[in-house]
């Protein structure tokens, strides 16, 4: 049993993303069957459809930053109800038992995380299909409650970009009185000098592009550094309490360890194709520290969510018909998005 | 006004380490006047006799790893008295009011850190001029006093080798219930080896040779791995609370970032001379964390030898005159010493 479900997948790593109809399957007691509104475009989708981490297995339906209505609850279902404001993000399931998962975080879970595409499905034995589709079904439990308040399409992109800015942001206790450098004004880059401007720190942003300069102190950062600029960068040596480094391209990452304080932190989440080089010295001089963190747990993601609703935070978005998606991931290639695009998934019953 | 004092100096990048006079500043008030008995052989002292950090200036009167008696103290100084055992480590000044040095990391001083030797002498206008010499003249601020029970001999080792794995440990807080890896059986190592087992933590050594597995558990290791075994190593993967590096060679560091579990920290004391890559994902993947220490501040130093006092922890040395100090640098080129050459300053007045 189960059901004919419209999507739009890559059949191959050269072929663009077309029109598939794939099945989901019949709802389990305690799944949650959605309905998809939004789903949000990350950099991630282009790689897995393109086969660039060398592990797609099609065909592949991206996406996971979804957000839609409940349709349908089974029996054991209490967190939501039919009508229901919902999301998903990167992950549907774990389990549930390491102690990663017992700390309510699942993204790290030492046994099988099953990823919201491209990964073992447990109840099929196939693959896991994502957002760029009419509809999803998903356990409860990895099911998340997005606020009434927040416009939906706009807060699609809080499950991915959102989270994985967010959760290090939490993590290193960023706040009033710290001085706090996003690196990078992309899909991730704009949600994070976001939310470091809203959790109060001092917020700088780098970027290599001159012309994002208004649009950076508009977002909240209270100064925008060009970071081509060596006086300029210079200027903040040993200043930063914490750096979020939200790019994905090669980049010189000890002139960054070098703006941090004493027992300053930089956090990578973009995730750079070749390993970056580390100058020692950077490091023992100061104690400093160079992490990495990926999305955020389940409780963390609705935590976020409620923040963003009383915060009214959501993400600049472009609005797309499906259609558009191939076209929109060669504007990805370029940059050439402000910040994120959103597919309007009622455009898929066209 | 000043004192006369024998020592041994390089007075080229290229000359060996021969006998020189040096001119040790009359004591202020608040110095403390130290006959020094031994001094350790740090990998350091031969890195800045032969430039290789290219910031020597000469001649270099190498040592930073001093354990002597008082001779005489001048009158505003109250820690210490004639005929006290005492130590002086990598530093003997600092500014003493930038945040680093009001919180006691006046290891990481904004402003002017004066290192034990090679460094601007304030008082002189001159260099700064180490531990091989018979005498030294120190401010009391950074004067440390030698628990009279451990072996004076085998505690100079402490001032560096020690403090620099002690403070790491001690940040990271390992402890009972942990599992900690040192990388690396050499000074810094063996001292690691043996803090983090007086720490109660469960400790395993990673060395690339099979000659040093027993030291290695008669130090106080639990296991020892053969670093260059992958199917050993991989029976770590997501293991370790803390991992310890201590190595200077190249030396791969993703391989040891794999071994560290969620949230856990590879710390780097050694300092290789060239960038080492770090493969993102392996950061991403765990929320792990790549951090480097630098030796340790003079309340934490204090505290270390306090503790090695009541643990009876020192190092294992090899004794040595001053006149074998050039072919004891050409051993330590191959690692040929268990685990530290200590001089005995009374050499120096054959």
């Amino acid at each position: 049993m189960s059901t004919s479900t419209r999507s739009f997948a890559a059949q191959s790593a050269t072929s663009p993303l077309a029109s598939y109809t794939l099945e989901r399957r019949t709802p389990t007691d305690s799944d949650v069957a959605i309905e998809i509104l939004y789903c949000g475009v990350c950099h991630s989708d282009l790689h897995q459809a393109r086969n660039e981490w060398h592990n797609s297995i099609y065909p592949v339906v991206p996406g996971h930053e979804i957000v839609g209505r409940v349709t349908s609850v089974g029996s054991f279902v209490t967190k939501f109800r039919q009508g229901d404001l919902v999301a998903v993000g990167c992950m549907v399931d774990s389990c549930r038992t390491c102690p990663q998962c017992l700390r309510g975080l699942e993204q790290y879970c030492d046994n099988d995380l099953t990823l919201t595409y491209n990964s073992p499905d447990k109840h099929t034995g196939l693959r896991t299909y994502g957002g760029y589709s009419e509809a999803v079904v998903v356990d409860e439990a990895f099911v998340l409650r997005v606020p009434e308040t927040l416009d939906p399409a706009a807060a699609a992109p809080l499950l991915c970009a959102g989270i994985t800015t967010y959760s290090p942001l939490k993590h290193w206790n960023v706040g009033p009185g710290q001085k706090v450098g996003i690196v990078g004004l992309g899909g991730l880059g704009h949600m994070g000098v976001k939310f470091a401007h809203a959790f109060g720190a001092e917020v700088v942003l780098f970027t290599t592009s001159p012309g994002k300069v208004e649009d950076g102190k508009r977002l909240g950062a209270d100064q925008v550094v060009i970071s081509k600029n060596a006086d300029e960068m210079q200027k903040h040596a040993r200043s930063f309490d914490f750096i979020l480094d939200c790019v994905s391209a090669e980049h010189d990452i000890n002139a960054y360890l070098n703006l941090l304080k004493v027992d300053g932190t930089l956090c990578l989440v973009g995730a750079p194709e070749n390993p970056l080089p580390v100058a020692a010295f950077n490091l023992l001089m100061g104690r400093r520290q160079f992490a990495g963190s990926g999305i955020g747990g389940i409780k963390e993601t609705q935590e976020m969510l409620d923040f963003c609703g009383e915060h009214n935070v959501t993400s600049d978005i472009e609005m797309i018909d499906i259609q558009q998606i191939n076209e929109a991931y060669e504007r990805l290639l370029k940059s050439d998005v402000k910040y994120r695009f959103v597919i309007d998934m009622a455009s898929i019953k066209q």
